[in-house]
């Protein structure tokens, strides 16, 4: 089943006009949500909607008042979003960035209690499109589900860590989280009941496992670090790179105890111009990429690069409308006939 | 077999004298080798020493010359080292920073054709001493030992990214390459004519393989990323940044098919007080290093944070002597002869 886009980005609206985003703020979200479906990220789709539907009608993502600006200089910014919502922030920080870095090589913002701001792949390219290297790194510190290497209590979270790299062709868009998978993933898999394709978690005593419900369990299991037993330390020396960067730069972190719906974001534009200038960025990141698509590949076909197949994704779903995560317009169902907004049609 | 560091620093700058080494650079060079015998890393210590000197005397690290300034701006440089000691441009652009930053939130510098600096670990306190967080990768154009995921091409190296976190107590000194291990690690096994505890290597068909020969054969094996055959893409995704922070920034990357002498660098210190303040940051941290020590441990050891083990090997081995690789003085030996410098006695 595929929908139009400009239908959904419809439908998105609506609903979330109706539970008291401003016109801004809708947009905003709309964009971002349709985008990781567009992308191919379905469970930071239209699927998280419901999620933003409730937290805005409970208070927890707020729709009105300002950002606080904590710290600005020419070139750095600190703010508190007070949880206003996160693709809308974003988009703010986005036009201050891009504005700072026209008169000099990086600028940076740290953004304290952001709503959630979902896939941040969907985030580069603003920046990638005008030839600009970008890192954004954001987490969630009222959630805890990923342990130090060797210990059980879970003390960060997946920690996603992205870089968009701009090319002569496609941008580079690197989003992976630090752990083995998502939060989002293993919630997934726990809804339909399903075991992991591999022993991703351990249990609480620190036993590898393939069964996500151990995640929800009374002691409760962690998700391994991206390296697992041998290589974990690793992954989680990248987790606690985001810690740093996203949490305690901001002074929004797990010591507050805050609750599950605030996150610490980091992000940082740099142009390679005002380094050793554009011309030999690009063409030494095009030589980079035609190498890695010289490579015949292990299984006869060559290697992809970060964000090739989503920006695939895109293009095609743009064409020939966006699929859905089959429980997406379900989760809404409720809210549209709230709203009183038709379910969009495949 | 221990050796007083006094004895290693003298004698180790006596070698780099000899050879053609200025005050300065033999000074930088001596102390960031014995901080990494120091930190536990044996192949980036001593044992590399007898690389350096061979360098030098064939005009591979250069020894008289200037960094040549690309691009200069508050907060931002732009640097080509024309292979001048690795050490010393290190100590040269953390000096620049550490200035920088006294007025402003950030300072960013990257440096192109650095001749090998070895162990990253070893540069980050200068920043965390002072509160400062700091970002650091480095890596080597001239040397393609990881494969793209699925690939079997090796297009990129082992990358290695390193972060200081300042804390209360301890910094946290984050310094892991990108892949399971490093080039001078496999060198090693390789050396020693043993096997490797894992398959952390492919053979040339992309093959897992526990035998580091394939690194050297023809055609070449790779090492595996960080992640390996699940989630390798994952290891490669931060091998990129890498890529593009430390090589295509500096406009000294892999298109000019370098020889294996010159690095690029990317270096970066951010002021947390200028963000949302250096208490917040320090409050923050301090929570997260308590929670991890909290941890009872799967094997009812605590879990180590990063650069833990390291800095207790410094003080052990500054209190007790420094222990070296037992290859170390072997292969110094006969520079020492021509030299006419004694051999420390353990």
């Amino acid at each position: 089943m595929r929908y139009p886009h400009a239908d959904l980005t419809e439908f998105t609206t609506a609903l979330l006009r109706h539970v008291g985003a401003d016109a801004a703020q809708a947009a905003a979200m709309t964009e971002r949500l349709l985008d990781a479906d567009l992308l191919g990220h379905r469970t930071h789709g239209l699927w998280f909607l419901s999620n933003y539907l409730e937290r805005i009608s409970g208070g927890h993502i707020r729709t009105s008042g300002e950002i606080e600006v904590v710290h600005r200089e020419p070139g750095a910014a600190a703010w508190r979003a007070h949880r206003l919502p996160g693709a809308w922030v974003l988009g703010e920080a986005t036009a201050l960035l891009l504005d700072d870095v026209r008169e000099r090589a990086t600028s940076t913002i740290t953004i304290a209690d952001c709503s959630h701001i979902g896939c941040l792949q969907s985030y580069l390219p603003p920046f990638t499109e005008r030839g600009l290297l970008v890192q954004l790194t954001a987490t969630n510190p009222g959630v805890a589900s990923v342990a130090a290497p060797g210990g059980t209590n879970p003390v960060i979270t997946t920690n996603p860590i992205a870089m968009g790299i701009p090319t002569r062709g496609a941008a580079l868009l690197i989003d992976q989280c630090t752990s083995v998978g998502s939060n989002a993933l293993f919630d997934d898999y726990a809804a339909r009941g399903e075991r992991l394709p591999g022993e991703w978690l351990l249990d609480a005593a620190g036993v590898p496992t393939d069964d996500p419900a151990v995640l929800t369990g009374e002691p409760k299991g962690t998700i391994q670090s991206l390296g697992q037993a041998e290589f974990g330390y690793k992954g989680f020396g990248f987790g606690l790179m985001s810690e740093a960067l996203s949490l305690a730069l901001t002074g929004y972190g797990r010591r507050s105890r805050p609750n599950r719906f605030g996150q610490g974001v980091f992000l940082q534009v740099i142009d390679p111009a005002k380094f050793a200038g554009s011309t030999e960025f690009l063409d030494e990141v095009d030589h980079l990429v035609s190498t890695v698509r010289a490579d015949p590949g292990r299984d006869g076909r060559p290697p992809r690069l970060p964000g090739e197949r989503a920006l695939a994704s895109r293009a095609d779903q743009l064409r020939d409308g966006v699929e859905l995560h089959p429980d997406a317009l379900t989760r809404l169902a409720p809210w549209a006939r709230r709203a009183g907004v038709p379910l969009p049609r495949g």
